[in-house]
Order: structure tokens, then sequence, then C-alpha cells
């Protein structure tokens, strides 16, 4: 499926409405009346056995009897007439559908077993289905309204640069009535629903696609289809198109039990915040701050690096902001030199550093405040300006001279975003924003969402740069047996540094192996029956000579032989320790949405008990490894607290980049890999992988693409 | 100072004006026609030796020449002219006096010089100064008005149940418009700028005992008085009034350098953090949290528990909501089965559980969101119950009949919080709130301020069980050498469980000492001159036999004496090594504002490194302690993780307990306590200080009460 298979759905140039009521109220009646609202150009079909005229349009029977192309059918019938009327469009080649109806897979078996017989119709035929239980889709410059959205009754959305996809109807609708609230302009809107074949994905990439659309709102629940998910994100940020979205379920995440594979250490949760991030999507954590940010970047510009001016009429708003900028990242810089001695010439008790505090002056004199945020912008080069102006523009004498700079300012530096924060009556705020200024009345909101623009900026700067990764490793065939002897062969051919083991049968052997290694060595039985090693006494760390190895090694196989009876043993693994650096867990397991992920955190307690995690979809080269390694809370301690020497960190990304592709290049055969503990030596002296399990795939077909 | 000595500042009976201007637009107009306007019933005295009117009020050429007793006095005069009307003020018995003026202490050493002379007449004469530089005080129900604060220009603010106190005169006055423009009453208000002499501790401590204050808002920048600020939150907790604040300066804590003393290990907005949560403070992290939680507590009730119904229109609103309430701690219980059968009777495909899904059926019929919320807290039984209604209510037909039922149920259930989530028109909105239903467009700040007003609720019920802790302990008298073996001998007696060790000058005496311990010890060089032991090598750990105590300390003598050839030599520590349990820090310092400070972290790389640490101000209880250890992200570590077994908690406790008592009866001897490390053994088995420090004050006179 391509995204132009789309274009039906969201630029028919016919549509027909089955179940098309004469009553603009009811749920099909109320398509017909928006359509003509709207003024849309293209062909109306509506569809009534029983009248020759809907709402004054001519009336068909059936689909079948429209002797015209039909693009696109909207059906609002009850659920068990559904299905036919499906049948019907695909008979009549109509190339997509809308299906309002509820009652399918969200209510019980019945409706499940409708659904897939819609999928089943719409994968035969080809034709797009969107829905069931959807609220629909609009596209306003063409006055097409494929919805029946009561958030719509009152007025027409605007046009306007942003689009919205959600998989909730509701939450689509809520979203398009705040955006039209705040008079910010809604060109695309679509509604996923059950998704029985049209993805939340694909409109995606549509949109990412759609030349209008300059900003993305989604409300995601969950995504099907990983790929496509992120075809159309890496088309928007290509696109330098700022996508929003929330994705419920965040608080979930926390609620996993520790578990000893790393697979079971992560929530999906953490999976998507790695994707989000990754894509340079800015996940919103309500619907406010949604909303605040998506109208921002649909009014602003994307400001090109951190540095941000705070022009305020009070100290203690400014030190709040200033707390607010440094905590969301952003450059405080002092205002230049030439800029202070400008507004000390202008107001002697200023505070002219950063925050610029033009104090109370300003409300003496009216155009003190447009004068000074010309000399905020001109001698501070500050690319994000806020300007904290409490309620002074809520007086018609301050606000006509403020806005009158802040416009002439704009046309000056076109290329700086310029952010009000102040209370004052609805039309005053209003006149600021029509003039193209996003006006928040609460500041921290303002410097959150100056943060997340500057956020969208420096990703859509650092993309060009990023080479795509090539993988590099072909992939090994997996061992019939695959334990830690062997996990860590194929996990050093794949250019992972491990320590040269030996699997030994006997004490003799073993002092052979410890005398070739010449340090501490552990000894650990390998057997593919026993998972607990330690609880049967299958483990001995420490043993410094060879005797002593040969010693322990007889006994550690007597008492696997009497604890574990009728276990196979493969032999006694004779592997060296590593005295000093850091552990760390590196591993990686498969999303069943986003294939293979790897994680990473610090040994010992890091990870099991204060989950200081890091996660990267795979494969990854080693700069967004070191970026992954720096994400982890406790990562001070690879720079060398408290004495210790720093750690070799490129060694540590170079064997997480390695075991991304490994991950990549092995996503249909192996499952999860758990490399417990990665040894991090000191800066220079590289890092080792002492201890390495894979788990394959139980069932290598239905591994995620 | 009481506070009843600021009743004439809040509630004045006559008022002069000093430099009172004819022009209602000037600084030393507004107050007089601010008074005017809002009917103050009190005597008005303008100050103007020019005129014989001002503003129609019959004026007198200075303070002297009133011949009745004058309550209050406003000062609008420049800062070169304010010291002078002050005397004038206290000569004439004047109770107290507002001091606009800026220019003082804030812009440089000849303003801070007139600052301190108004400080000694306020001293002298007992007459209390509010300013300089501040915004002054307003009085609602009284039309008592004594402020230029240009917010007010364009209407006066209504009477109600919320007093503001604010150090900064633009935050307060930007308060003060925000709340009324969301028709929340002010009844108090002040603004104290400079502080010369009435602090805001003293302002919050008056409005805590004022009946008519039932929610004080605060904007804090930094507190001179502990004592006062802390008797104003126990008094404001006390009387169940909620108190919301802005403390700012949050993100600067971060910033703090590691350090080797706890002292160095906090930053300032820890301790404020502290003092806030434990008197039962909302600490707010903007002005839109700070507004919404304030106008919830001013419309809404306190829950008695933390159980909430969600009720909404839409899957995706709800599991949005679900998550924020899990985020904040809140409780989504199901709700009851009948109550599930009778929502399941009104809407068959409604989600039952809770969230509590009534699907767009609401649209189609009117009245059924009422009798679904009806159902919800009647079978549901919930504290708090927040409706998301999208966008349903901008249509008068369903606004009208959800309004009435609200209504209805508010009077059947009138101890339930009762939220509302939905977009709509402002007049929808006010019809609302007016009726006393706080109503967000953000649900998520809906949810974050239901947390809020159970927090307040469940804080107002606990403070009503706790005993005051009586003071245990009498101060010992320090000795002159403070070294480790003193410090452990002193908090020995203290309570604080130390091991037994010795102090001693030879090899022999180290064998005698060993032998007695009869286990593996540690060997420290104890002199006044020597801050670094290891460094010079003078520590041995880990020593086992007591014939290796002899020859170790016998070197360690040796090397010593070369490393450190000038050093007093007190001895060497022989003290017994824990080879189990789990380590902690624990400390107190001396915050400047609030005294003696007790910290606590696990050992190793939790504080230093992940800055894992909690505060509490000294002294408190046991059960103050373990809340305290189970503030720390680490705590898990304590209940036994990995197979270790659980630590003795009880003894940890007990251990800061008698700790914060020591620090408190030895707040003007000792600075700053280090026990590092503290060994928590398993349950039942105790805990050892197993190091000391105790640094006394330098200058024991300037210690803060």
């Amino acid at each position: 499926m391509t995204a132009s298979s789309l274009d039906a759905l969201f630029a028919p140039s016919s549509v027909a409405v089955i179940g098309a009521s004469d009553d603009p109220a009811r749920i099909g009646g109320r398509p017909l009346r928006y359509l003509q609202r709207g003024g849309f150009a293209g062909a109306v079909y509506p569809i009534n056995p029983n009248r020759d005229s809907v709402q004054g349009i001519k009336a068909w029977p059936d689909v079948a009897s429209i002797p015209f192309t039909v693009d696109l059918a909207i059906i609002a019938l009850p659920a068990d007439q559904a299905v036919q009327a499906i049948r019907a469009c695909a008979a009549r080649s109509v190339k997509a559908v809308i299906l309002f109806s509820a009652g399918f897979a969200e209510v019980g078996p019945e409706g499940a077993a409708m659904q897939r017989e819609i999928a089943a119709i719409a994968r035969q035929s080809g034709m797009r289905v969107l829905g069931p239980n959807c609220l629909g889709v609009f596209n306003t410059r063409l006055g097409f309204y494929g919805t029946f959205a009561q958030a719509f009754d009152a007025a027409a959305p605007q046009d306007g640069p942003v689009a919205i996809a959600s998989q909730s109807g509701a939450c689509g609708s809520h979203l398009g009535y705040l955006l039209r609230q705040r008079r910010v302009g809604v060109n695309y809107w679509i509604t996923t629903g059950n998704e029985v074949d049209v993805e939340v994905s694909e409109a995606l990439l549509w949109l990412a696609q759609a030349p209008q659309v300059k900003v993305i709102v989604a409300y995601v629940e969950a995504i099907r289809e990983g790929a496509t998910f992120i075809r159309a994100l890496a088309a928007a940020r290509a696109n330098r198109k700022p996508v929003v979205m929330i994705k419920v379920g965040r608080s979930s995440a926390g609620a996993l039990a520790a578990a000893s594979h790393t697979g079971a250490l992560v929530g999906q949760d953490d999976v998507y915040d790695a994707v989000l991030r990754e894509y340079g999507v800015h996940r919103a954590d309500s619907i406010a701050e949604l909303v605040e940010i998506a109208c921002a970047c649909a009014r602003g510009v994307l400001p090109a690096d951190r540095s941000i001016g705070i022009l305020t009429l009070s100290g203690g708003l400014g030190v709040q902001a200033a707390d607010a900028a440094e905590r969301n990242g952003l450059d405080v810089r002092p205002l230049a030199a030439p800029g202070q001695a400008k507004i000390k010439s202008l107001i002697s008790f200023a505070g002219t550093g950063n925050p610029i505090d033009i104090t109370a002056q300003a409300t003496n004199e009216a155009t003190l405040t447009g004068r000074c945020i010309d000399i905020a912008l001109t001698d501070g080069g500050y690319q994000s300006l806020v300007c904290l102006l409490s309620t002074i523009p809520a007086a018609p004498r301050f606000a006509d001279p403020i806005l009158a700079s802040l416009v002439e300012l704009r046309a000056r530096f076109p290329d700086r975003l310029i952010v009000l924060a102040f209370a004052s009556p609805p039309e005053v705020v209003q006149r600021f924003e029509d003039a193209g200024f996003p006006v928040f009345e609460d500041q921290d909101a303002a410097i959150r969402t100056i943060a997340a623009l500057v956020g969208f900026g420096e990703r859509f700067a650092a993309v060009r740069q990023a080479a795509p990764l090539p993988l590099a490793q072909a992939p090994q065939s997996l061992p019939a047996v695959l334990d830690e002897h062997a996990a860590k062969g194929i996990l050093a051919r794949a250019g992972i540094p491990v320590l040269q083991d030996y699997l030994v049968a006997d004490g003799a052997a073993a002092r052979r192996a410890a005398a070739a290694i010449d340090a501490a060595v552990a000894l650990k039985i390998v057997s593919p029956d026993i998972a607990h090693k330690t609880e049967i006494g299958g483990v001995v760390l420490g043993v410094r000579t060879p005797e002593a190895a040969e010693r322990e090694t007889t006994a550690l196989l007597q008492r696997v032989a009497q604890r574990a009876p009728g276990a196979r043993i493969s032999g006694v693994l004779v592997s060296p320790m590593l005295s000093h650096g850091v552990e760390a867990i590196c591993g990686s397991f498969t999303d069943p949405v986003f294939g293979p992920v790897v994680m990473f955190g610090l040994g010992g307690i890091h990870v099991e008990v204060m989950r200081d995690v890091a996660h990267q979809l795979a494969p990854f080269g080693e700069s967004e490894a070191l970026a992954m390694i720096g994400r982890i809370r406790g990562h001070k301690l690879l720079q060398g607290m408290r004495g210790a020497p720093p750690s070799d960190l490129a060694a540590l990304a170079r064997a997480l980049s390695q075991l991304s592709q490994f991950a990549a290049s092995h996503r249909n055969t192996v499952a999860e890999i758990d490399i417990n503990p990665f040894v991090v030596l000191p800066q220079g002296q590289g890092g080792y992988a002492l201890d390495a399990l894979i788990v394959p795939h139980s069932n290598p077909q239905e591994t995620p693409k």
C-alpha cells in the first residue's frame, strides 16, 4: 500500500453518502449538510432508496445505479447492513470507503467476524476502508467533510497549516475544536477508529507528504505496523514538519516487575519513547501541551539555536522564567554590553543582563517596551525572545504601541521566534495571536513551547548530516545449542569483544586452560538443562591458580552430578575474570511492533532496582550509541567519579553499535540477547562481554519485519 | 512581633495618603481613587501641602496637623523624601506605614543606608513598615485599597475566600488579575517588596489566623525568618487552610557540585522542599498550576480519600485520564457491580469499570450524562469525580440538563469533589464555574488539581493525630578536639549505635585492641592536622589478625611521620569492620534560614553521583524518619533486593530520629554532622555508625534560632 492510495480518502472528486438522511442533525444527514456548507465542488450522490432527493440533492437508490465514477463512499448505516454496502462499493470500483458505524470488534465476537469480512473485501478489491467506528475525514481547502463530528456543528473548521490524525474520534474532534478555538487552521483531519484497513501510520505518511501540511498533530493509542509508522515519521522529519503526538499508556511502563532478561525490563512505552525521540517527534504529556506546541509551530518559526532572551516587566516573573528556561535546556546568555548600555540609557534601574528587567517603568512610558524588545533582538542576537508583559496589554494605550513595534520587528527579524506571555481579556490576546505572535497566559508554558520549537529546529538540522547506516554484518546461522560459550563466540564474530574462554570436560583440562589464561578465572557449568547455575553450586569465581582450577572443577562436576543428576553436561567453562572496570548490561529484544531494540544500563542495582535504562532502535552507529550512554542517569559513573579513571566510552559505544547491527541483521532468528556483564575498562583499554545469552525466536516466521 | 501588629495594615480604620495627587492616574492619586471606588468606610486624609482638597476630599498639609487618630499612612513620595515622612508618622504614633517608593536597597549603597534608617525608626517606634518598593495591600471586604497596582484599574477585585501574599509586587498583581479573570474572589492581598520591617512570613501568619481567609496563595523568593514562616504554615495547616505557593529557585538546586560534606550536598531549595512538604504546602511549579489549584480550593471541597471516578464520553480521553490519575497517585478503583449494571442498562456498549465510558451515546440523549454521573456518585462511592465531556456542553441542549443534574447531585453529595473537563465558549465555562464546579479545558490539569486537593485533605487529617515531639536530649558540651573517636563517643551518648573502637598510640596497643574486637579491623590515623587520611597512607582496612594489626599500625605511623612530618598525632583508631549490611550516609547541617536539617541517603554512588537524598527539618520522630527513608529512589535496596535480607529499617529510623534530636538540641554549637557510613544490618540486627565527623559552629552567636 502506498500513501497515494489514500488520495481518494483525503481529496475525493466524487462522494456517495450511503444511508443519506434528509434530517441534517442525523448521522446520515450531517455529512451532506457539512459538504454543502463547505462548498464542496465535487459531485455528491446521496443514496436513499426511499427518496428522490435528500437535503435538496438528487438521490440514488443504491451505489450500483450511479452512472458516474465514485471516488469515495461514506457509509452511515447500522453495522449489520454495512458489510453488504461495502461489498456493493467494491463491486462498483469505489476507491475508498468511510465506515462510521460502531458495533464491530469493539463489542464482541460477532462484530469481529463482520470486521474480518470487511478486511477481506478491502484486501481483495484494493478499495481502502477507513473505520469502522470512526468519525471520518475532512479536507478544509476542498470543503470536503466526510464526517459527522458534532464538534463542527456550530462552525466549520478554518483552513490552515495543521493536520490532525487520531485513532480516537472523540480525541480527534476535541483537538479540532481546540485549534479552531485558538483560530489556528486545520487543512486535513482524519480519525481511524478500529483500523480494519487504513491505519493511522498510513494517514501520517500521506500527511507527511502533502505539501499544504506544515504541522502534524497525532493522537495514538497503539501502532500496528511499525515500519509504516517509522516511514511516516522519517518523511515528516525530512520535510521539516513538526510532529506533536500524544501516545497514551506512559504510566503503565513503570509498573513492570523486574526480571532476569532484558526483554522483560522494558515496557512497550520505553520503545515508543525511543522511536519518537529518534525521529524527532515531540511527545506531549497532555492535550494542553499538544495544542500549545502545535499552535506555536503553526504561528512561529523554528529557532536556529538555544539562545533565549527574557524581557520582563518584573524581577519575580523574570526569575521564574530564567528557572524554567534553564530547566528546559535553553541558553539564557547575557545581553551583549552595548545592548546593556542602551537599556540603561532608557531605564536607569533596569536589570540589563538576562532576564532584561525593564521594571514598572514600562507602565509610565508606552513605547518603552517596544524599544527594549528591539534592543534585545538587535544587540542580544537571541534566536528566541519571550516577553513577560504581566497584564499591561490589557490597556489599549500599551497594547497598540507594543503590537506595532512587534510587527515591525518581525519584518526585520523574520527568523526569530518571538513569544509573548501576558494575561488580558480574550479580545486583546486575539489581536496579538492574529498578528502571528504566540501568546501564553502561563510563562512556563511559553518557555516549554519555545524549547519544543528549538528541539524541532535542532533535529531538522541534524538529519541533513546523518548518513544512513549500512548493515555491515551478514547473518550468521545459529547453532542448535546456544550456551554461553556458543553465544560469546557468535558475538565475538559480530565484533563484540569477549575474553578468550575454554570449554573443558574435566579438572586436568581446566588446569591447562587456567594456565593459558594466566589470571584469576571463573568456572561455570555449561548445560542446556541447567538454567540457574549458581543455585546448584555450578559457579566458582576468583580461582587464582591452575591447581585450584583443577581441584575446583572436579568438585564442581561432582556437585552438579549430585544435584542435577539427569542434566546433559556440555562441560565447564573456564573464563578470565576482570578485577577492575565498570559493569554494564547490554542487550537486545524484539519489540512486537518495532522489531529489534537495544537496551543499555549499568550493572548491579542500576538496571534492576533503579530502572536506569536507555533504549534505541537497532541498528545505529557509534555516535547514537554515545548519546544513548549519555541518557542514563548514572552515566557520570563512566566518566571517572570518586577517583576512578574515566571508562573507555568509545569501546562501549562500538560494542553497542555492533550489537545493534547484529540484532538487526538477525531479526529473523534472534529474539533476545543479554550481555551481563559487559565490563568497561579504563580509557584506551577497551571493554569485554564476560557473559552472554542469546535466545532464538521460538517461531521464526512470526517475527516482525 | 505578633501577627496582630499587622491589624492596622490589613484593616485600618483611618488612612493618610502622603503625597496624595489630584490626578487619579498617578501613583499618589490611584489609592485615593480606589478607596473611593471601593466605598472605604474609614477616614481618609490626603496629605498635600499645596491643596485644600484632593480628589474632592479635604487635604492636610502634613501628618502632624491631622487632629484625629491615624491608623495607617500610605507614602507615595520619591525615596529621598520618604525617610522624613516615616519619621513624621512615627512621631504622630501612626500604627503602620505602606512605603511604595522604589530606589532603596535594590539600587545601591545609598538606598541601602536609607533603608537601614527606616528599619531603625520602625524598631524604635514599634510602627510597622511595609515595603519599600512594594505595591501595598488591600482588603476587599472593607473596601480598603492601600495600593497603586495598575491591575485593578479596569475593575475592582471581587471579595472571596482567597488571600494573596507576594514578595514581588508584579507577581502579586498578576496573580490578583488571574483570579479575578476566573471570577474567584480575593479578600486580602499584600505585597512586601524590600521587607525593611514587615516580612511575608508575618503576613502569612496573619492570614492563617484571619477567619475570612479559606485559601492562601503565596509567591516567595527568599524567607528571612524561618521560625515565623514555619509558625505561619503550621497555623494555616491547623486551621485547615490550603496554602499554594510558588517558591522560585528550584532549578539552581541541581547545579551544586558534589562535595565531601553533607552540608554541601544540598541546595537551599531541597530545604524549602522539605519544609513545604512537612507543613503540607502545595509547591506549584508554574503560575498556571498555582492558579488552577487555588481556584479549585476556593470552589471545591477537599476529598476524604484518593478514590476517583472517571466518567468519559470517549475511550481515548478516558485512557489518558486514567494514566494521569495513576501518575498522580489517585485510586482508580472500578465501579461496584450494581453501578456497572445500571450503566449497562442505560447504554449497552458502555465501558462500566473505571473509566466509565458512556460513549458517544451521550450525544443522542441529553439527560444520559447526568444520570450516569448520579450512578457513579451513588454506587461508586468515589470521593472525587472527573467528568470528561469533550465539547458537548458547547450545545445548550446538553449544557442545561448536565448543569441541572450536577447542582442537584452536589446538594445530595456535598462532601464530594466534582470537577469537569471540557472545551466550550467562555460563557458556557462561566456558567458551570459560577455554579461552583471547577472547569478545566485540559483534563491533565483537572486530575493534577484533584490530586492536590486530596493531598490537602490527607495532610489536614494527619495533623490531628501527630503529637508534638518533645526534645528529649540535654545538650552535651563539645570537647576541644572533635576527632572521629570523640565524635563517635558523642553520638553514642546521643543514642546512635556505634561499634566500640580504641584509640591507640602504638603497634602493641593496636594488637591488644584488635584482640579485644575479635574481628577484622580498620586502622585510621587520628590527627587534627590531617584532613585527607587516605592520601598519605593513614588508613588500612580489612586487617584480620592482632599480629597484622600491630605490624600495620607500626608501618602506618612511620608512613604518616614521613609524609606529614609536622602533624600532631592523637593516635591510631582501631575499629571493627562489618562485612555485611547496607551502607547509608546520615548527616545534619545548619540551614541559614531554617536551622538544623537532617539528610539521608545510601552510600557509594547514591548520594554523590545519583544525588538520591532525602531531607527533613530536625527534630522528628521515628515515623517521620521511616517516611524520609521511603522518599529516596533507592529505598528498595533496604527491602532486600536481589536475594539480600531486608534491612533493619526500624534501627535506621531510630538512628535518624536520634540524630535529628541531637542536631536540634545542639543547634547553637554544632554546625554539621556527617555519619558515613552508617551500616544498616539485616532486620533485627540493628545498624551502626562506623565513621563520624562533627563540625562545630565557627561563630556560635550567629546560629539561627
